[in-house]
């Protein structure tokens, strides 16, 4: 996996127990999942089309709990491309180690200016299949 | 589906798009389980045996964007008490119409002092049946 | 002081030290400052007018931690109306004993139209002056 | 000002009026404490000792609105040091302008292992000097 985010674990990224938050993961799959996106596709041009990710589904396995002081590095890879939603899959894994701390599946749909889920097909399937690079 | 939690969607729990923020659901779920946590099983007993409640996993579904403004109902029930498991089902509802906006399945154990999942049998599994009620 | 928010201390408000987080505090009170503001204020009248609530300085005074498990009250009262500009006075307090564990003072403009800090006069002064009863 | 951190601004930083939200702009000033504190001072040492950095007050101008999209840098300098505190001033600013988006005075106290604030004396002193570099 091509992990493009590093974050260092700090006091406010910790909740009660001195561990990462289960919401807080989140956030750190969706910086990466941007940091990707804008590298690779164009989406000012989706945009321009009234076309708007959305995300549909998130299933989140929490493997390890990641100390306040531990850095981790964050990375997003293509699962799958579906007829009306695409799929990636995420971890977040010790920088030292590589040990997963978290891994996920985030189902996203593209909505189009009319409230629909588009259909992965022409343009923007092409758009999309640079994910999987 | 018993809600105990109630939010009125304010500015700061939206994000760019206007809608509640994927990572905020996570608290929002995790308010009303606690909620339901603190009524119903005297988490003190299971604190002092060295029991703490770690979540495993969770298959979340977005289904209806929350504006801000509105205002939403949290509520969990008892899925299924696997062997060393417990599954909640989780939802999150607009106030008025009772349509779904989001609904989750979260999945935890119960870490013993020794750092395993703890069996779900005897005492710990009465406990753990009160969230049936 | 009259508080209109309550809000039980749970893990995840807190950070590693086990205590509410500095950012957190600024969560619970802007949550009460749109529930008084919601409550006293035609918010939509002055959206209607182009009027727009922006807040331009926060001085917090960090009394006493938060520990997790406590119940807070949140309370807002009017300091000062200026010639462009509006002073909250904020606390927040242990719901047993009244002691602060934060106060501060939140300072806002009413941003017009053209992007200028609206004077305070005729109907927005009379709007805002609800604030103090 | 020697700015260490910089940050991307995404949706999830972002509230519903498309800006930075007043409580995670906290959030990038203690980020950029850390990693100036880490870098200058033995905290180990510090907390060997039983001493604590607490904050106690947080006065921050709110001075541009920062818009998704937008990279800021967050900078801090020692601001002084008295008898029993801390002072620090910090700053976001905007990446290309170098426009300040917000700045804050942040003061803070060491807590010693009785819960008193310790005296800016001897060992202590030499450590938090090490701010002024």
């Amino acid at each position: 996996m091509d992990y493009r985010t590093e974050i260092q674990i700090r006091g406010y990224h910790a909740d009660f127990y001195g561990h990462v938050n289960n919401a807080r993961y989140l956030e750190f799959f969706e910086e990466d999942r941007w940091a990707r996106l804008e590298n690779l596709i164009d989406l000012r041009k989706l945009v321009a089309k009234g076309l708007v990710f959305l995300v549909v589904n998130i299933n989140v396995n929490y493997r390890r709990a990641v100390p306040v002081g531990e850095t981790v590095l964050v990375g997003t890879t293509l699962e799958k491309i579906g007829n009306k939603s695409v799929a990636l899959n995420q971890e977040i894994v010790f920088k030292e180690t590589k040990e997963v701390a978290a891994d996920a599946v985030v189902t996203f749909v593209i909505r189009d200016a009319d409230g629909r889920a588009a259909v992965m097909e022409g343009d923007l399937l092409e758009e999309i299949e640079k994910l999987a690079i």
